[in-house]
């Protein structure tokens, strides 16, 4: 499967490693992992992101070598990983022109704007991919990339509790252990290491919970206020609508940001039959069936009542 | 290894199968496993319990048919499952009288009360022992048989993440969804059916949160009417405290909730260094160097006061 890869690496001097804006673990991890061992390798390589790595991951061998795209330079082979098209990758795009791209990634819907891609959306996690291409190569695999990979895997799976997860997700989970993975160590590291802000924001979330149609509608609300106030930063709010979503009653969650004082930014998740992307497309937005999104014009108030009305009549009115 | 089991199985008429008193979603998983292996195989086969099922198990095959240790009854053979001690069984403990006594189990402190006892710490989960004895029978898994050992393994684990997690955890949880499991499905049934009243009560605890020692101590607590006017139960204040432990700048967290007006249980967590076995231990209490717990005779705020202060000493007087 990676043969031509490997004969590209081979062949190649400088190489670059880029990925998506906005990093998350898979993106990270999977990135330091082909990092480290092109390192080992004697390769001259760049790993280029044109964010920060998030705090959380700062733990992982080779991230404190992550460079903004700043200077201009040429490669013979860049590497796009976990990244399904160029406009993701910001200003790191420029140094996709006069090389060799490999496109490696597991999103069903890349565009194959590689000069070779491999794109498996049957794995859970780019992570997973790297470590085949790994296997293929017949590296063997130390401590520190195997860490990068099974917290590539461990993030972009939910903790292997996502729908991605299969069981070569956990035959590679396993070998990443045999290579010197400590799951408790890595867990600390990513888990119980929320910001302080983080867990006020949650606070705030939780005050501001309300039930509705007999508890199967749960409505959560936070201003830019709060968000200031708290010491967290936007990305904090992500997943909070869990806490709405995961009660035994509820159907639908509803999860509405204030972006200015007139427009909001509303999330809807179900659970088992709710269509919550047909809200959503009533408000202009979209998604997947059960997890969705739109963008209200008015206040916090007034977009509430709007949704929570919408989604009142698709649980009462069976138009599921 | 389970030679000597299987051919007990083979040689018995009447098996009951019996687990320790305030059920997990281990001793149910494993036990509900090996009920309907041999329920299939043709066994007279019960399944008694002190406890009630908790409901996020329900849908486990075979949860319905749990019985109460009520009616006097005679076993050719009864499995002890997850379960270190007889006194842990509670009643059910009548029924190994007169019969040969499997015991099957992965907690190191395990008594060997058995006739016959298979115990292994390195598991993760008694779940991964029924697990080998069904391969060691040949048995092939059907996908709800599956189903119960996946949810002993992954409650056990905390979600694959604690450190008792190894790579014949994910092996096996691999085979698992080879067999039918679906991750996801699980995962809504067993993590996203909180009952209302724990998530208010997660909300009346993050309102309690308090932060000293420059963030490094955070204190959580809740009365006895809280937990009324939730809605919740006394067990749902189970792991509350990982929200004061999971932020990045904490070492210390405390959870304090009121038993009476006059008495009150303190748990203590830590992080990376210090030991709160030895601040319990200052309050009559005990338990491990990161996990421990005490008794304190007087108010929430009294107690809080004293806990502090301890917690406090030891932190900066280098008292470790």
């Amino acid at each position: 499967m990676f043969s031509n890869v490997i004969s590209k690496i081979q062949e190649s001097k400088n190489i670059a490693i880029l990925s998506h804006v906005m990093p998350d673990g898979d993106n990270i991890g999977s990135s330091l992992a082909l990092y480290n061992v092109l390192h080992a390798m004697g390769k001259y390589v760049k790993y280029i992101l044109d964010d920060d790595v998030p705090k959380i991951y700062k733990f992982l061998k080779g991230s404190e070598k992550v460079q903004k795209p700043e200077k201009e330079e040429k490669f013979d082979l860049v590497f796009v990983l976990d990244c399904g098209d160029r406009e993701r990758l910001g200003k790191s795009a420029m140094y996709l022109e006069g090389a060799t791209v490999v496109v490696i990634d597991h999103h069903i819907s890349n565009k194959y704007f590689g000069d070779i891609n491999i794109v498996n959306p049957k794995a859970s996690a780019t992570g997973e991919l790297i470590y085949n291409l790994l296997v293929e190569m017949d590296y063997k695999l130390d401590i520190k990339a195997a860490e990068c990979l099974y917290t590539a895997i461990v993030t972009d799976t939910g903790q292997f509790q996502y729908s991605n997860t299969t069981d070569i997700t956990h035959n590679i989970a396993g070998e990443l252990i045999k290579s010197g993975v400590v799951v408790a160590d890595i867990s600390n590291k990513v888990y119980q290491s929320n910001p302080k802000g983080k867990v006020l924001l949650i606070k705030e979330a939780l005050e501001s919970l309300e039930f509705f149609n007999n508890d199967t509608i749960t409505c959560m609300a936070l201003t830019q206020e709060q968000i200031k106030e708290t010491g967290s930063v936007d990305s904090d709010t992500e997943n909070l609508i869990n806490f709405g979503r995961d009660i035994d009653s509820v159907e639908v969650a509803v999860f509405i940001k204030e972006i200015t004082k007139e427009k909001v930014k509303a999330s809807l998740r179900s659970k088992n039959r709710i269509d919550v992307c047909k809200i959503a497309a009533k408000f202009g937005g979209g998604g997947h069936i059960r997890a969705s999104g739109c963008t209200i014009y008015g206040s916090v108030e007034e977009a509430k009542k709007l949704i929570i009305n919408a989604v009142q009549q698709q649980i009462n009115g069976g138009d599921k």
